[in-house]
Order: structure tokens, then C-alpha cells, then sequence
């Protein structure tokens, strides 16, 4: 939640004139984001939101990432389209920092969402996963165990500050994910970080899916289980049943789950969760208190964690067998 | 810079029922303001600001406040409309904040101003100045010198830390300040916080003035004065004399200094930037690091303390005799 680069109205002109979007008329700082600094474009031909990639994205990775959003609009994805510049490119540089112009989605993402919201998102992911299949680029999973083993190092000594216990049970919970991790599950393109933040609605229609700078290449379950962590816990970081019946009716309303992917979600819900608080961890122990990044609890994911250990099958989450 | 009160979509769509603006299409946090949260809202029927007011700004001054918003507004003045509510109203509440949804202003404010900016913005202090005297309500600038000094009995001990010597510095500077202070000028309503963040540009022409929030009513030579030290001093705290020229002769085109306020313009411009000298410090002093505030450095207004005090006549200012 942040705006980390300022930019000046002389820069962003020079940049505006390498699109064909018509004359700057204002441009905001939008609170949002923890990783890029983001404006709100207005220009004489409407509304584009204007990135700047900051430290934590990698410019290697810019051309899969607006690659893949390309790909999804013209595969009537509802996402962020990035525009192209006069000279066909989609990636310019603005302050010393690479950057690219895309288009606008209307509507707000959902603080409290209900079982149909979750519906719809179950949904809008397995017409995700379809429309990736034949994208022609991929990226590795940078969070995949490899990953939160990279920030468990950081975070191992100190983790008993954040709860008494949790360096042993963390170690514990990585010892069996790797020996339980499954293998030769479909996979392809996934979003990886599809939160209520992320997903934007009008009512209760999906309006469209944004921040695709986690996407890569893994197992669909995969990116179904981070839903499930996302979207189906309640505040009391109770699960709710019915919304997880109804963001896996959602998604196998488009494409079906395959048994070896039902029987899988539970590790990978478990492995997800865990993935998430080693990310928060890691910022809560690391992250200066000047910065301008939101620190969130690492205990919300805890929790889910613990959860997800004690389940013996996808028919806990919901799963229609 | 930040949104510090989160708002559901539930809670904003209520808000909008109570307000003939249509319907909710989109709304994104603003990364701007120290003081409130801002949301740019979209709706069917067009762009507008939400702001929730927070902690340092007191719910009694909004009328005044606002009422001023509309009052410069209807008399043509290029600023933000607070939107009329169903029932006649301007203020709401939403999250247990009071807030207002008020037009929204094209252009964007200038990080490097020419001298052709300070005409304008001395032209529009004037028209501001001039449009102000017929408004009905009152308000007492709560960043006088006893203001100042409450600031101050709040930061002196640690001044030292800032820079050694600082706090000797300041007593001085008020003790002669307080002396010197002129009575009797010309008065009424002043925006009182007339920075560059606060003046929209499309090109060369002004598009709008926005934050009222420190209006009130004080001598109309001390908005000018802060003025100068707003956007006639460079990066490196070098005081530009055509852009002081430049402001000047935009405000006296409009509104005529009297010669009274011509030598007191010194002294004001030594006091007003020994105002944000007490509310960068006393910032720099007590916001916790983890505050969403982003702290300023105060030695950018001692610098300009010092120009000051060494200044004799309004003519080093640029002022045309």
C-alpha cells in the first residue's frame, strides 16, 4: 500500500507520447500493491493504470507476465490488457524503473466474500488455467519449496518470537511436505496469488482478475488450493464449508478435477498455506518499520496451516466426490 | 501518503444511496493526503473523491470546511464541490469517520515548477483571497504562533538531535517573531497550505486548488508569504528570485498589496516557515516509524528560517516597488 517511486509530470508526458493514448489529463498514486508503485492514468482517450516494477519483480520476468495478461484478454479473459506502445513493444522504463501502461477494470475487490462470489472465482480460475494452455512462455515457480525454504532460512531463529514452538513445527511440517509432495499432477499456467484483493467484482458478477506478477508454471490444484486458503476462511480463521463447496463447484464447472488432483488437495492446501507464512514471516521479522509495506500477521496463515494438517480428504473442504 | 481506514464495498454502496451520484463501478485508495483517507470513486455518473477524516482534523471545522469549498466553487474559483447529499447535506459518515464525496479535479500537481507556475498560483491565491470575503463562516488559524508553540513545547528537549544549536535558534526566532509580529492588515479567508501538492496543472494552466483542510481565516499577506517558501526555493534551498517575481506580480495583478503588507512580508515569511519548521520537527519527533506518515525532513525549513531572517524588504522577494 504505497506509491515508492514519484514521478513527474514532464517524465510521464515523454512516456505518454510513446503510446497512442491521447493527452495526459491527471494521474494518482493508488494505495495498493505491496510490490510495484501503481497510478491512475486518466488521458484524453479514458482510464489506464501505469506500473512501476520495483525491486521485488524481476525484470527477466516482465515479458511472461504481460505476455501471459495478452494472451488471457484476447482469450476474453477479463484482465488487465497491457497496451502496446507506438513501436509494438509492451515494457518501457519511467525513473529508472521498467514499466508498462495497462488498461483499467471497473469494479472493487470484495472485503467480506460470500459462497457465490466464491463461485465465481472457483470459476474465473478454471477459465484461467484453460485460456493459459497454449501460452507459449513459462517461469518457474520462484515460491515453490525451494522458495520457502530460501525465506525459512531467514526466519528460522527468530520464528519462536512470533509463537513459542513454531520453529520445530515448521520444521516438522517441511519434513513431511516434501516427502508427501505429489508428482505428475496437470499443470500449466497458474495465477498463484489470486486473494480478494485481487479479484475485482460488480455485484455479484466477477468484473475481472488483476496482478498477475506471481503467475508461473505448476500444478492447477495448486493454484485451487491457494484459493481455498484465500477465499474460504473466515475472520475466527474457522473454514467455511459452504464456501468451499462452492468455489470447487465453481471451478470443476469448467474443468473437472482429476482423482489424483482430489486426492492431492490436501497437501497442496497445507504446502500453500505454509508458502504464505513463510512470506509473512519473513517480512515480519525482516521488514523495517519505516517501510511502507503492510506487515500482516504470519499467525492468520499459522492457523490455516494447522487446519489443513488434519485433513484426511478433499471432501472436508466441500469436494463433490 | 495512504488510505489508513479500509472501507467494504457493503458500507460505500449504503453511503452512495443517501447521494443522487448513480451507481458504484469502481474504487481505489489514494496514495496522498498525510492527513485523511481518499478514494477515487467511479460511478455511472462520473469520478469523484471520497475523504474520510481522521484523527487531526476536527469534526466541528468540516462545515467550515466544506461550506468554503462551495462557496469558492459557486463563485468560480476551480476547486473541489462537495456533492449535495439527498437530504441537502454534505457531510456523511461511513466506517465511524466523517466524510464528505466532492468533485473530482483534473491535472496533476508539478514536482518542478517554472516561474510561469508561481504567476499563476499568485493569481489564483488572489482570486481565492477576493472570492473568500463574503463567506459567512469563521475559522481561527489553529497554526498561529501559539499553535507554533504548542508544537514547540513539544519538541524542544530532542530539537538538538535535528541539529545542535536548533533549539537556541528557535527560542531566538521567536522571541523576535513574537516582537515583531504585524496587526492590523488585511484579513479574511486563506488557504493557508498552498504547496505545490495542492495546486493542479494542465500544462501551463491552472486546473485547480484542492485541500482546504488548514483554511482559515488569518492576514491575506501570510498565505502569500507561505507561498514563497512553497515554490520559490529550489532543491538545493536556494531562493529564486524570478520565480518570487513571477509570484508576486501574478498575485498584485489581481489583488494590490498595501504597502503595510509589502513590509511586513519578512516577517511573515520568516514566521510561516517557522511553522512548518515546528510540524516537520515535531513530526520528525514523535511519528512512530511504523505510521503510515511519510516524514519530511525539518532542516528544509530551517534553511529557509534562515534566508529569511536576513531578509530586509519585500523587494529581495522580487516585489515590484
Amino acid at each position: 500500500m504505497a506509491v515508492y517511486t514519484d514521478i513527474t509530470e514532464t517524465e510521464l508526458s515523454a512516456l505518454l507520447a510513446e503510446y497512442g493514448i491521447g493527452e495526459l489529463r491527471s494521474y494518482r498514486g493508488i494505495a495498493e500493491g505491496s510490490e510495484n508503485s501503481n497510478y491512475m492514468l486518466h488521458t484524453s482517450s479514458g482510464e489506464f493504470i501505469l506500473t512501476l516494477y520495483e525491486k521485488r519483480v524481476e525484470r527477466e520476468d516482465l515479458p511472461f507476465f504481460l505476455g501471459l495478461m495478452q494472451h488471457l484478454a484476447n482469450k476474453g479473459i477479463s484482465c488487465p490488457l497491457p497496451v502496446q506502445r507506438r513501436d509494438g513493444g509492451l515494457m518501457s522504463e519511467i525513473a529508472g524503473r521498467p514499466a508498462a501502461i495497462i488498461t483499467f477494470i471497473e469494479g472493487f475487490w470484495v472485503r467480506r466474500p460470500s459462497a457465490a462470489h466464491c463461485r465465481e472465482v472457483g470459476k474465473a480460475l478454471a477459465e484461467l488455467h484453460r485460456a493459459g494452455e497454449d501460452f507459449g512462455l513459462s517461469r518457474e515457480n520462484a515460491m515453490a519449496i525451494p522458495g520457502w525454504k530460501k525465506l525459512w532460512n531467514g526466519a528460522r531463529e527468530r520464528a519462536d518470537e512470533v509463537e513459542p514452538g513454531l520453529a520445530g513445527e515448521v520444521e516438522s511440517d517441511f519434513a513431511a511436505l516434501e516427502a508427501g509432495w505429489p508428482s505428475g499432477l496437470p499443470e500449466g499456467v497458474i495465477h498463484a496469488d489470486l486473494f480478494p484483493d485481487n479479484v475485482f467484482f460488480l455485484g455479484d458478477r466477477l468484473s475481472g482478475l488483476i496482478d498477475f506478477y506471481f503467475a508461473c508454471n505448476d500444478f492447477y490444484a495448486y493454484d485451487l488450493a491457494t484459493c481455498l486458503n484465500a477465499w474460504c476462511f473466515e475472520k475466527d480463521f474457522s473454514f467455511n464449508l459452504t464456501k468451499g463447496s462452492a468455489l470447487l463447484a465453481g471451478y470443476q464447472s469448467v474443468r473437472k478435477l482429476e482423482p489424483t488432483e482430489a486426492q492431492a488437495l490436501p497437501v497442496l492446501a497445507h504446502g500453500s498455506a505454509l508458502r504464505f507464512l513463510m512470506t509473512r514471516l519473513y517480512d515480519w521479522l525482516h521488514v523495517p518499520d519505516g517501510a511502507m509495506i503492510q506487515k500482516r500477521d504470519p499467525k492468520e496463515f499459522l492457523r490455516r496451516v494447522r487446519f489443513h494438517r488434519a485433513i484426511d480428504s478433499a471432501s472436508e473442504y466441500g469436494l463433490d466426490a
